[in-house]
Formats: C-alpha cells, structure tokens, sequence
C-alpha cells in the first residue's frame, strides 16, 4: 500500500437502465433455473408474497424468486444479476412495513429464508454467528439451553438479517439497544458480487470506517447481509413485569422519564392509549381501565428487581399513577402483559374488513407526550381509528391506522395524517422512523429530515457502492 | 425526487497532487490570514505540535495551523483547500496515539481547541450537544451540577471532536459503550465544505444511512466533525471499587469472563499484568502484591453496588483470587484505584530517558488470557520492557514498550513486536486495533483484518466522499 499520490479513479460502471430489459431477465431466469433448479420460483403467487408493501403502495412483484442455501450461492446470484443489469431484493421473512421487499423494476428476490444455519455460538465471548434466514424467536430456542438470549424484539418474528437489515429494535432496545448496537459483524455479498466480511469477532474495533453500522439499515440497497454475528446476553436471573394506569399521556410520560432519569435500567417501558386498551378489552376480554397504561419489565437479581420494581412504583405514584401491579412469575407475568402482547392483532379487530397501516416514529423523550397528545387529536379529526404503542423509553411510538385500501378518499386521509405525523416529529427534533426504516414510504421525508448535502452524501455512498444501482432500486436514496 | 431511473453519476473531480504546490499553499496561507487574522498561525514550533505522530514515524508538520470559532468557519476554511487542493486535518487536544494528526502531505491543521461551547444541554433526554474541542473533563465539570456524567473515559482529556473521529472507548466501555455507542449525531464539514447533520436528537432510527457511525472513527478522512450530540448518563447513586491479585493472567481474565457471564453489570474491569504493578508500586510507593491484579468498580444502588461487589468477591475466589478489597467511599475507592490511574506515567518512569510507544489489540475475550501471555513471553525475548493494561471485559489490552527511538535497532525490534501482536490478534478472531484506530501505523493491517473486500469498499467511500483525497490524506486507507 503506497502512501504517495493517490491512485486514479475508478470508473463507475454505467448505471442499468431499469426496468431491465425482458432479454435480460429471461437470460437471469434461464442462468438461474440450470444452477438452483427448483429453488428458482416464478409463479405468481409466490412472486405476489415477495412483492407485498404491507403500505398503499400496490403489490409490485419480482420476476422470479430464488431460495440460496449459502453466501457463495447469493455471490453468483448477484454477479450474474449484475452482469445483466437486473435488480436483486433481498428477502428475510416479509415483515416489514414500509416498503422494503417490493419490486418496483422488477428483478430477483433473494429469498434467504432456507439459509438457516446457526453457525457458531460463542458462550464465553456472548456472541454467536448466524445465516441471515435465522429468525429470532429460532435463535432464542437454541439459545436457551446454553442460559444465553438474543433480547432485540420487534413483535414479529422476524429473520435475523431482515432485522440487521432495516436497523430493527422493539420493546426492549432501551435496555438492549437496538440492532447497531447488537451487530458485531457481518457478511454481505456487494453489488459486484463480492462478500465482505465487515468486522472481527473482537467487541470493539477502530480499524477503519465502519462498514458494519453502514450496512445495518442500509436495507439491502448497499449489500445482500448473509451472515450476522451477533452480542448476546445471559437470561436474567430474575425477571419482573408490571402494569400501571395513568390519567393520561404527559403523566405516564413524565414517570417513563423520571424512571430512565433515575438511572433504573429497566428492560422495557411500553405506552398503550386508551384506544389501544379497549381494543385488548375486547381481543383478549380484559378488564382493564380505558386510560393510558405503561407496561413495564425489569431484569437483573432478585433483590435487583424486586428494588427496581419497587423504585418504578413511587415514581408511578409520584406522577399520577394508580396502583401498580407487578410480579416475577413467568405465568404471572404473562397475565399482566397480555394486554401488551396481544396489542397488534387487538388494533386490527377493532376495524373489522378494514386494512392497517402502521407507521413509527420517534422524538427526543421531552417531546413525546406532546407528540402522542397532538397525533391522537389529529387522529379524532381524521375520524378514523388508529391505536398507540410506544416504545415510551426511546421517545418512539407506533400508530395503526385502519382504513379500507380500496376506498381512495379514506387513503388520502390517511396519508396525509402519515404525513402530518411526520411532520410533527421531525418539527420536534425527531425522525420519520425509529425502527420500521425508510423503505419506499418514508423516502420522500429523508431531505427534510437529514437536509440536502446528507442526502447527497447518501447518495454518493450508494452510487460508489452500487454503481449499476441494482441493489433494491428505488428504496432509501433514489439515484 | 424520482422512482424512476437512476439519475446520471456524477463524475468525481479529478484527485488533487499530493503533496499542493508552493503557489497553492501560499494563496491558501493568504486568504486564510486575511480572513482569521493571528488565528492563522505558521510557526514551526507551532506546525510542529500539530505534526507529531507518537509513534517512529518523525514528525510532519502541516503548513499552517488555523484556530475556526464556528462551523461555518471550518466550511470556509475547506472550501479555499478544497478549491486549491491544499490537505486539511483536524486536531483536537493531540493526544491521539497512532500518527492520526501528522501532516505528510502538507496543508492545514484545523485545531478545533477554539470551539468549546457546550451548546446544550438536554437533562430530561439525557443528551447534550457540545462544539468539538470541548473535552471530556470539561464536559463532565459543566455537568456534574445537573447529576449528570459522560463516562467515556480514553484516559487523556481529549476532545469530544477527537474522541468521536477514532472511536475512542477506555476503562468503562464494557459498562457504557464506545463512542459509537454514545454519539447519537454529528455535524461535520464534508470535502467539499457542505456541513452534514447526520441525524436527529431522536435515541434510534432507521431513517437512512447511518452516517454518524460512518463518521465516528473516520479520523477526519471523510468529514471535519466540529459539533456533536451525546448520550449522557445519570452520576450513579453509589460507586464501589476494588482490587484483587490473582496468581496468573488465565486467571484474572477466568474470573472476567465468569464477571460478564454472569450478568453482573461491572462498570470497570481493568487487569494490569505483575510488569506494570512493579512499576507503579515504584512510582506510586504502593505495596502491592506483584503479579497480575484485576481492578473493578460498579455502578448502581447503594444495595445494587453491595451485591455486585459480593457477587465479583465470590467469583474471583472461585479462580483463584486473593483478597478482594472493595471500598465506596470516594476516597478509599481512590486509594485503591492509584495504581491503575498511575499506570500510563508509571510505565514510561520504568525507563527513564526512553521512548513510550502505546498501542492496543482487542480479542474475543475467551482468547484474550492467550494472547496476554504469549504477547507477555514474546516481550521478554524482545528484551525491553513492555508493561501491559488490559480493558479485560471488552477483550483490549495495550501495551507500552520501552524503547530509545534514536535507536533504530531497537526501534526495529519493537516494529517486529507490534507487527507480531497484531498478527497474533488477528489470528484470534481480534482487530489490529481496540480503540486506539488506525492513523498512519496500523493502515498496513487493515487489508490482513478485513479482507481486500472490505478494503475496497472503505477506498469507494473515501473517493466518493472525498474525491480529490484532501481530507487527512494518507491515513486509514490510501486511495
């Protein structure tokens, strides 16, 4: 390596005229037919799942689904891709909310759910090495035995690299984090066809520009994540889980905050409205008061939760709250977190026919009760149901509009509320998402957000990374 | 913006000659002394300072040294050497360790030093922003009112600024983090003047690129970072700390691993190898036991910090540890911590009238005790010393060899030492670097640790974001 003058540019490639040409993707097709045989798939039907928006945005299918079993098998996936100009997607588990698996030129969705080898579990270092269709719930029951967990919990079961891929985090990241701080490396196959391999096993690194945290929400349009190693942590010795009423918003936000204040780690910190509770009275016939509710967990020693819990309860009491029940059984526990558990099918059930389009987005903490007050005000203006969870210790909540997609009016209401709500929160110091990720239905909020000379910088990335711009086209940074 | 076709790449501006012309520097000089008056400064004495690199690599003075009060004055200061071709490298308090601030190239040294307000501070969000030449004893002085602490602790008093370009961690990263863990935005000064805010003040978001994480440990080769928004902390309740010997580095690093298993949420976990305890035991006039002693502290509950501490005590005698002292009194925990504080000092009075060359490796922790040892026995047949520090719970150890620079023999032998520690942790699964980064001595493993790849990758970026290579040129990677 010369210290001297630099060496010259490299030339980028000409960017692929997209959508690519029928010729281009029936000679992919053709490639990839002789070499993965009936792990190439395009019928539509299952062409139709991997295209899915889970938004207003119609189902834009792939030309053909393939299903890899290794890194190698997605390095040759993508280079013949590459060769000829056509788009790949990458695929884990379909859950994602925003936009992210569809196919808007088309291409190949690289399927990664077979890919599911746990490689390597490391209990000494806490880290273990995973393929990319791993989920983690799947993680979790190989884990168990060895008394370790992987905690990061964004409700679905999604796939391990679909998580690092869209930056996912959930309920317990203000305890946790979320998946750039539970990332230690990964393997990801880049646009040419390359595989990097981002980092070492070793906890902390300055060697370099951290390839690992560019790639974690990069959502597949810099790289194709194959193999993730991941922090883990011991099952807590004890756990303790609790619920609390509060007379409203700003109250039980002023307790979350005095609680995060205060220094107690508490594992999870979680907000339901009122619309939200009595749609868990009807789904899962509770009794609890219609009012905004805080659920909490705590894990550490015995003596560590029983203190925290007991810390959690005057803070409660000093800031409004009713009576707070808490316990450390499993069974006991389960019971008073049902309500929380069962939260995203309950707000589905209170708009029955009708189709729910969640959304996230996250404020500094000072702002979020301000935020949720405004957003619930606005909601009973749209007239249309749309429950809240937060994530109240992170300042990130979630709303669920549920409106009928076939009904055009009842669409523009909603997107705009959508967009109001951004609006609010970037107007707060705060971003258009906090853990579903940009996919197609957040693009246009990035310059407002990040402002144009980041954008740009965005941009640059993605061209220098993806000079044919066939890594997940149209997602995050159009270029 | 489009979902339509990429648009058409931009050509990157041909790469400035490195080192500029006279005639370059000089026009620069000029209006930079026009414009900032006696904050241009081109004293050798001065270019000197800014030139070390504490390392064998002699000193590389850039040609000026400019003094920039704001943002804005930083983009001014960019944008003339970006129009000239002039090099630009940001310095903050100079106390990086690897030849990160070295001008080989000529050009100018924005010393950040200047801009030291602390902008903000955000006690209910638990965050600040800060200009970048605040330090971190500054920042912890301006805090400690509010009940409030920033805890990364590199041992110097470095800037903030600095501290974020190399991704500086220290003695309680394996509690807090590093400072990829802690900066939740930056502002920085882009190649071509453009200032980026990289995010917002939310705690997560999966909005885009993360290009704070791309920026922490850029070491000024993709941005001039001059603001920057951290996480802070509440100053624990109580604080506990202790001392123990232990008859063997496999030992003390046993007793770690079971520390960190177990769930004990240890704040500080600190081996000093019997070398360096006789050095501080000389320096400090302290009587400890000389073999390898494992320091700790513990943050928490008065309750919380008892438990810990019983819980470690227990652990250390499970392996073979001696008496565990533990105080949390300040003054006690004080007098037990000395000899770790002492230790960098310490080392450099074990030989007098040599030189101290400092460097780090970090390994998976279950390979850490090896790679202690052999490195341990590798020293002696090198015959200088060479006392080792180890951050045990994150797997990073420095160490310091002692050695006359005038010598180029000896200068020789340690190169040959350092380039066999890394391969070692290298071959462990580790990284040629923990927390020190790369600067100019460690550029010649980055290819050995990530890969051509992954190289090539780093090298896309810096061109893209940086294509005339005028920001720090010449460090991380050469392009």
């Amino acid at each position: 390596m010369s210290l001297s003058a630099p060496s010259q540019h490299v030339a980028p490639a000409l960017a692929a005229s997209l959508p690519p040409s029928r010729e281009a993707v029936t000679a992919v097709t053709r490639a990839l037919a002789a070499s993965l045989g009936n792990r190439l798939v395009t019928s539509l039907a299952v062409r139709q799942q991997h295209g899915h928006t889970l938004t207003w945005i119609p189902n834009q299918p792939p030309d053909a689904v393939v299903f890899p079993h290794s890194t190698e098998e997605v390095a040759d996936i993508v280079r013949l891709c590459a060769r000829h100009g056509v788009p790949v997607i990458a695929f884990g588990t379909g859950t994602s909310l925003e936009g992210h698996v569809n196919a808007p030129f088309g291409g190949v969705s690289i399927d990664l759910s077979q890919m599911k080898r746990v490689i390597a579990v490391h209990a000494e270092d806490l880290d273990c090495v995973v393929e990319a269709g791993v989920t983690r719930k799947e993680l979790n029951e190989h884990l168990r035995d060895q008394g370790l967990m992987f905690p990061i919990d964004p409700g679905a079961d999604a796939s391990i690299g679909g998580m690092a891929a869209t930056r996912a985090s959930g309920t317990n990241a203000v305890r946790y984090g979320t998946m750039k701080d539970n990332v230690i490396a990964l393997t990801a196959v880049m646009a040419d066809g390359s595989i990097v391999k981002t980092a070492s096993r070793a906890r902390k690194t300055s060697a370099g520009y951290d390839l690992t945290r560019l790639l974690v929400g990069s959502e597949g349009t810099l790289g194709v994540i194959t193999e993730i190693t991941l922090k883990l942590h011991g099952i807590p010795e004890a756990i303790a889980a609790g619920v609390c009423p509060f007379p409203s918003v700003k109250a039980a936000c002023d307790a979350a905050i005095a609680t995060i204040q205060s220094g107690i780690p508490v594992a999870r910190i979680e907000l339901l409205d009122d619309v939200m509770i009595r749609g868990v009275n009807a789904y899962s016939k509770l009794d609890l008061p219609e009012t905004t509710m805080l659920f909490v967990e705590f894990h550490g020693s015995q003596a560590g939760v029983a203190e925290q819990s007991e810390a959690f309860g005057a803070i409660a009491q000093d800031n409004g709250g009713g009576r707070f029940d808490w316990a450390t059984r499993a069974e006991d526990r389960s019971r008073l977190w049902q309500a929380r558990h069962d939260a995203y099918w309950a707000a589905r059930a209170m708009g029955p026919g009708l189709d729910s389009l969640a959304t996230d987005v996250c404020v500094p903490i000072s702002r979020l009760a301000e935020c949720v007050e405004e957003t619930k005000r606005d909601i009973e203006a749209c007239g249309f149901l749309a429950p809240i969870a937060g994530h109240v210790g992170d300042g990130n909540f979630h709303t669920q509009p549920l409106v009928d997609l076939a009904d055009p009016e009842a669409v523009e209401r909603c997107r705009g509320f959508i967009d109001r709500l951004v609006k609010r929160a970037l107007a707060m110091e705060g971003t258009c998402t906090g853990e579903h990720g940009v996919g197609q239905k957040k693009m246009q909020y990035l310059e407002a957000e990040h402002g144009a000379a980041a954008l740009d910088a965005m941009r640059l990335i993605k061209r220098a990374l993806d000079p044919q711009n066939i890594l997940n086209p149209g997602k995050i940074v159009a270029v």
